[in-house]
């Protein structure tokens, strides 16, 4: 073997200091560079094919920088290969359309969805792959390191170090994989300030600091106001707690984002509380500050939250609760998108979370035709977590359910992570929730997938819960009999309305299917009067007045 | 709900940290502790049942301050619960002897599993539970928050800013966990420095830092002196990389700690590259350092390698390859268990490792009577990613083999994580690999566990490795057909003599079984000349003497 240098990587990093020092003359002090100059920064230290991570968080997003690279010369820098968790913002595909990027590794697209699927058709991105956040930040360590990163925090102080304020997210994942891979680290910061008030990333892991004109954007994303609650996913909220939460003892859990776990989370201090089921169920959670759980926690039912991200209107709530959210010393959180993910996949006994579409394999997607989404953290937590090895009761409980009776391979004793998929049969403008097939079949043949985009498969999904009752799928024994478990909750769907009525009957004896009056709740008493808060008004009057929310959620 | 103070974790905080500056008057300056008073900070800050994270890593370990623990007043430091990844000095377990530890969350005890199973037995220690690594870490952030934790680093600065050098490990998760919920971290460093090479840990995070008076501890648990590889071993290896390696195309791996997978490494660029398979297999890598490989990556085959740990003697290699490992400004290695375990979990085709036993359903265990030691990182490993959403041909090709011809939702097309198990029929003391129960059954009986101690899991193992052949459990169809897979390549052992014949042949004729001929393999040539070192000095010369090894690997 001829090679003789082995460190072209550290070269290849000064060699684009040095440019960067060059063209920034005096436009640079120390790590810190004057924004009016980001254009000639992002020339100088980016190459033609680089592997580029532009920080569009789940959340926060790098938008100042996001425009600097949309507006470079594409004949200096052309053909990234962009490797980022969230595309939201138009510039994230503009830089598509304008040949500044070629290739796309990423985890979700929602707003850009349409748009994204229009740019694969019309042969203006090539895509990579869709993935999970942590399978994303897994791939930054082994094939998908950034060369550049371009990151977005609340301040930075004289010497680089970074202050990320509530919303850490992806920050330390994206910094270290690109830190320490010879690769080069700039950040937009909302303001530059003598003393941090706490060190989120080191001065030592960034290059170059660039205060942005205007403060970073960030979206409420897991804001739901409960006056938008309806009763149906009362019905439903009080099914999952009593059916499921108090069935299992679930005690650490995820929810996903949307009315109907909202609706759960508002249930626990009234309904839960009414069925003893206080210290019980829903002591851990790994979840964002959702404004829906203040009344929860205020009624004394949540021990602790860790956070994938902040969000917005949440900040002085969650520093007066320091005892249930992560928080550094200055009082703020720190969230850390990837530990949350690990703790949502590895320490939490229950995932629930809802979806577009269902099929009678159990198989669940949101892709939907002329749109490609992907499912952002929705695979890792709704999948069996098979290398997990603690035992928990509810884990314990789900496995015996799934493998009583059952020999070879698939009898030996092993827990289960419970994965609920909670859906109305018809979703907005009555379409139904239960189909035959998946639209994910028809999209991976349109987009050229190598599998159709299914978000959560039915190998790992135990529960169906819908207004009309709950299905065990972990006590079906054959493929039959899952199909039916399924049919049997779909309500009025085509689906639902095709089922084999003595087999639904025979499930529901056994136990697999659940009425709401099997279970003993009475449809008539799921009103709204049930909600802890029937309001935005409501959330802000149970955080004592310390829960802000952000303009549009307020009509007072 | 009456509760008024939800800030009880910060004034407890407080309250230690001023019981500490009262007890160390003048032996603290800043955050720097005076190691002769670290039993009277232990004091200080601990309380009776506090959950304590003493950093015992697969490597590293915190020996000054597992001493200084070990050494605290009983009356005022007792009942502590200990959550960490390794147990490994004796201190670890003299703790619990003593009163001061009492309940114990962990991952691995290797070299204590026989003591602790003892402890266990006696009633001296209660076993919350056993993990995998990236799982502990998970429940660090929702339900094993440490109070306090005991780590270890290399270096300090004035202000308490922590260089770990190229063992970075499980430190940042600890740490983050525990500064983020209002603990206390207390480092023990090696030195404390002017200016650090790099910064791993932020003061911020940091509360006192101790100088022990010697090193801290580490263990090179991964180097494998290639003179004790035997011609079994050197065939086994052959198989794996013409039979699966080359098979499927696997581009992304981790190997387990073993001679079976250092024999494969050293064949890459011998019988590898006879192969023609330099580019097309084996390019990147979650891996420690593996001496091992220093062929390979001299060679050309590895373009990178993200570490769990660092191994010792590796560190001039390292730094002088800085193109294919993750490396710091200063260019010693920047390991991270936690990312290198997300990247063994997400970003990997295939994990290849060993174990003790094996039984007819393909579930294995290197748990045995009377020791309870743990699984470290195989179970994240040698599990199916089942949240994994991007596909390479090696995944979709174990998928496709997996579900062929399957219904239901067992159909439904997936990818497939490659898990190979590699075991020689016979092990020493001509213990059989294959057994009809794996002792893991009377262990659970004996320890009160909630399920028996399995490594890995039969229906994650997609194939069986022996010197008879290799089982391919993916193309399995049934349970007999995966136990007479089995019987087939377990050789002369009691299992393998029992298997029915005509079966096996059938199974052979399929495929399913693949003996070295049917891979045009020879076994008279897997000689020990196939390797590309056969002694730790062949490895020190592939290295250009880079390569350190430590003194108990050298005999010249």
């Amino acid at each position: 073997m001829d090679r003789t240098n082995w460190n072209t990587r550290a070269a290849d990093r000064t060699d684009r200091l040095a440019r960067a020092a060059q063209a920034l003359g005096k436009a640079r002090a120390g790590k810190h560079v004057e924004a009016g100059s980001i254009g000639e920064l992002l020339e100088a230290v980016m190459q033609p094919g680089d592997r580029v991570c532009l920080e569009g968080n789940n959340q926060k997003q790098a938008d100042f920088l996001a425009r600097a690279l949309a507006d470079v010369d594409v004949s200096r820098v052309h053909a990234l290969h962009m490797v980022q968790s969230v595309l939201s913002l138009p510039e994230h595909l503009d830089i598509f359309e304008s040949g500044i990027a070629r290739r796309l590794d990423f985890s979700f697209s929602g707003p850009q969805g349409a748009r994204l699927a229009r740019l694969v058709a019309a042969g203006g991105i090539e895509i990579g792959a869709i993935h999970t956040y942590l399978e994303l930040f897994a791939r930054y360590f082994v094939d998908l390191t950034p060369k550049v990163s371009l990151i977005a925090a609340q301040a930075a102080d004289a010497a680089g170090n970074l202050y990320t304020g509530p919303n850490t997210e992806d920050t330390p994942a994206i910094v270290e994989a690109t830190a320490f891979a010879g690769g080069i680290v700039i950040a937009q910061v909302n303001e530059v300030v003598g003393a941090l008030p706490r060190v989120d990333i080191p001065a030592d892991w960034v290059d170059f600091v660039v205060q942005a004109p205007t403060p970073s954007l960030i979206e409420p994303l897991f804001t739901r106001d409960p006056a938008q609650i309806s009763e149906i996913q009362v019905l439903m909220a009080m099914m999952a707690i009593k059916g499921i939460y108090a069935e299992y003892g679930v005690q650490r859990l995820n929810h996903g984002i949307g009315f109907d776990t909202a609706a759960i989370e508002l249930l626990l201090p009234t309904y839960g509380e009414s069925l003893g089921l206080k210290g019980r169920i829903c002591s851990h959670w790994a979840l964002n500050p959702h404004p829906a759980l203040i009344p929860a926690i205020e009624a004394g039912w949540v021990k602790t939250v860790h956070s994938f991200g902040s969000e917005l209107g949440m900040e002085e709530y969650v520093r007066a609760r320091g005892d249930v959210f992560f928080t550094g010393a200055d009082g703020s959180l720190r969230s850390n998108r990837a530990f949350c993910q690990a703790a949502g996949h590895y320490a939490c006994d229950l995932f629930i979370g809802s979806t577009l579409q269902m099929d009678l394999q159990g198989d669940s997607s949101t892709a939907t035709l002329g749109r490609i989404t992907g499912f952002g953290g929705a695979p890792n937590m709704g999948a069996d977590a098979r290398g997990r090895r603690h035992a928990s009761p509810a884990w314990l409980k789900a496995g015996q359910q799934a493998r009583a009776g059952r020999g070879g391979a698939a009898g030996t004793p092993r827990g289960q992570k419970l994965v609920v998929q909670m859906v109305e049969t018809f979703r907005e403008h009555m379409a139904p929730a239960f189909v035959e097939k998946l639209d994910a079949w028809e999209l991976q043949q349109q987009a050229g997938m190598d599998l159709p985009p299914i978000m959560i498969y039915g190998e790992d999904v135990t529960h169906v819960l819908t207004e009309e009752g709950i299905a065990n799928l972990l006590l079906c024994r054959t493929d039959e009999e899952r199909e039916q478990a399924i049919r049997g909750v779909a309500g009025y769907t085509a689906v639902g309305l095709a089922r084999d009525r003595r087999a639904v009957e025979n499930l529901r004896d056994r136990g697999v299917i659940r009425r709401p009056q099997d279970l003993g709740i009475d449809p008539r008493e799921a009103t709204r009067n049930l909600l802890a808060a029937r309001s935005m008004r409501d959330l802000v009057r149970a955080s004592h007045g310390l829960y802000a929310p952000p303009k549009r959620f307020r009509n007072w």
